[in-house]
């Protein structure tokens, strides 16, 4: 197995702060008694090495000894490898495209070879990270007997929990994209227009970005719930127009790099219905008090509380989580999936932690969202994007 | 455990679509002697029932019994199973949002509970299907240690295969929409445009559509290889000038209703290199012999040699496979995971099976891809998009 080096590498930080980030994770692999780790979360595999592609709907992974990182992916995945890493070429190992979703043979079995060539039979597996299947789990199994496995779930996940001074200046960056694409939303969008037609316009600021900037693709799509179906949070776009008398929230992010600032708002066309001015007023007070609340010492279910209380004042109740960490991610979760802002979370926020805080509120039949990504600073929380916290009003 | 109906359902096929669906589904359960069937696979929840939203970041399923379809998912999606499913209000079944992303419990218990008040002990579980991970494995097995349990990856996938009417007509859609992005790329691409100013106007085209027709988003974002970075052939895009003197490939989608239509295409900037030329008429003859062999009753890998045979007979080799079976689809892939084209696989095609032919060649230092979505038609393949099979060749 062999990968020729790109002419052209593309890779996003310094070869000290790749280093500084697995020597991190070696540290919690010590701590877990673990001598290798697989690492089959794409956000993990990019912070850990840089690697960059669309390329995980087959199987990959990292191997982290003590040592050494191998990339094991698909053949024609490699050239990415040495695209977006500094991995040297000898620590690349594709493997041959019969093992792509084949029913005779499993991409795992290709891991376990070169497991079993390292020293050490402690292995951490992302059991419930994506992309690590039931089926990568029980092959690994099969095929490597004498090894003991454990449960490593998020350990890479919470390595990444507070972001370096460069992954802040990048997420600043997804910061002015958003500021841009609600800009452009507020430019472009008039009463009647098909809801696909603006999501169209939203693709196209999100990707064209800032000055500079470029926009790299959101983790998840934008997510638009019009009129009724606002009170189903996780619905997509279809042509129905977004008609005088209605309301729509959209939760987007602005991504730099694959570091995400997502923002949600709610919008109206025409005058709006009391409960929306209502919830505006309530949701901008409780940013306010959370981030407020965000300081280096906090718990995370106090800061959560803040909201819940803040909320109930008001009339109203959530009954899900109101946040969660947030950065680096690809498709299908821009969470980082260590903090969320619930009770029962003990986390202590420490500065230049990054959360989104989504106090989305679904009703029977509408919704009302207002989101904000706040970065933990040193005398409490920073809203990164400069969006307006209002509801949006077009005039019918 | 209940949720409201939405009074705006939104669903895109008839129940008796849907019905006949579930019922090959359940006769292929009784072949392999399950009584009960988790389905994780958003694809697969979505072509079983209409089941459409981006939740497949947290632990959801159908499970699939003799007489029911239970949807279990997180509280806030019910909303999204009563809007696009018919199924009865009692058959959703939301879980507390306590569950999600936590250490402390897992989704899977939840389901467990749902599996153990039901009749039959033969579970079969998407073993290597997206979103079923190990720890959900674990779980299932841990909470229900009478059940049996086998592998049923590619069940569903596999009733799939040939296509409706419907969905035909709903892949035509898609064809629709892509057509009008290449014509757009055509009409809008410049030298020196920035890579992602291009994403730009292809992801805004995507979703604009065609007349009447709503661009859906693709499971894959736009894969665009520039220049030397054109050998790995799952790179996104940045914001680098397309220079003239050099080629790229734009692999992309148009999709209407979670149905794809993925077509490639290669640019040159300026007057193209000369085996850029050969490529493209090399692929253009592929195209057609494949097509032409795409008939009911050949087999697949013999399909597929004629491919490699023809690529050989012009001095250039391929090791990987050479398409993929496809339709509705969710992220990361748009494939249909079942039949590949490629040495060993003696799948028998028939008549309104759909494959994603995909001819790309990458070289050391450059790439080229012109691929096709062809059906398989009564008398051979048909190419359901009219984008000209030609290299895209801009001014300098």
């Amino acid at each position: 197995m062999r990968c020729k080096r790109m002419a052209t590498p593309r890779i996003r930080f310094s070869e000290a702060e790749f280093a500084r980030r697995q020597q991190a994770v070696r540290t919690a692999m010590d701590a877990k008694g673990l001598e290798i780790l697989v690492v089959s979360d794409p956000s993990n595999m990019c912070w850990l090495t840089g690697f960059d592609a669309w390329s995980f709907y087959v199987h990959q992974c990292l191997v982290v000894s003590a040592d050494r990182i191998l990339w094991i992916g698909r053949g024609i995945d490699a050239a990415s490898a040495a695209l977006t890493t500094h991995l040297p070429a000898a620590d690349i190992l594709p493997y041959p495209d019969d093992f792509v979703q084949s029913t005779l043979c499993h991409p795992m079995q290709c891991v376990a070879e070169q497991i079993a060539a390292l020293s050490g039979s402690r292995v951490g597996l992302e059991m419930d990270n994506y992309y690590f299947s039931a089926k990568a789990y029980t092959t690994l199994c099969a095929a490597l007997p004498n090894h003991r496995f454990a449960d490593a779930t998020g350990l890479v996940n919470w390595q990444r929990a507070v972001k370096s001074d460069a992954e802040i200046a990048t997420l600043r960056k997804a910061a002015s994209v958003i500021e841009l694409v609600y800009q452009h939303m507020r430019e472009v969008l008039v009463p009647n227009m098909p809801q696909n037609e603006l999501v169209a316009e939203l693709l196209a600021a999100g990707a064209r970005g800032a000055d500079g900037i470029f926009g790299d693709y959101p983790a998840i799509v934008p997510l638009i719930g019009y009129g009724p179906e606002s009170a189903a949070c996780h619905t997509t776009w279809d042509d129905k127009p977004l008609q005088p008398g209605a309301g729509f929230f959209a939760e987007l992010a602005g991504c730099h790099a694959r570091y995400h600032c997502p923002i949600s708002r709610t919008v109206y066309i025409g005058e709006p219905a009391p409960a929306y001015r209502t919830c505006e007023s309530v949701i901008a007070d409780c940013i306010s008090q959370v981030a407020d609340a965000m300081r280096p010492g906090a718990v995370l279910e106090e800061v959560a509380q803040v909201f819940y209380s803040a909320l109930a004042k008001a009339g109203f109740e959530k009954d899900n989580r109101c946040g969660y960490s947030i950065g680096l991610s690809y498709p299908p979760d821009w969470g980082e999936r260590t903090m969320s802002l619930r009770p029962g979370d003990r986390s202590v926020l420490q500065e230049n932690m990054v959360f989104h805080f989504m106090p989305g509120l679904w009703f029977d039949d509408w919704g009302f969202e207002m989101s904000e990504t706040i970065r933990v600073g040193a005398h409490g929380g920073e809203c990164l994007a400069g969006v307006p916290q209002t509801l949006i009003v077009v005039d019918a």
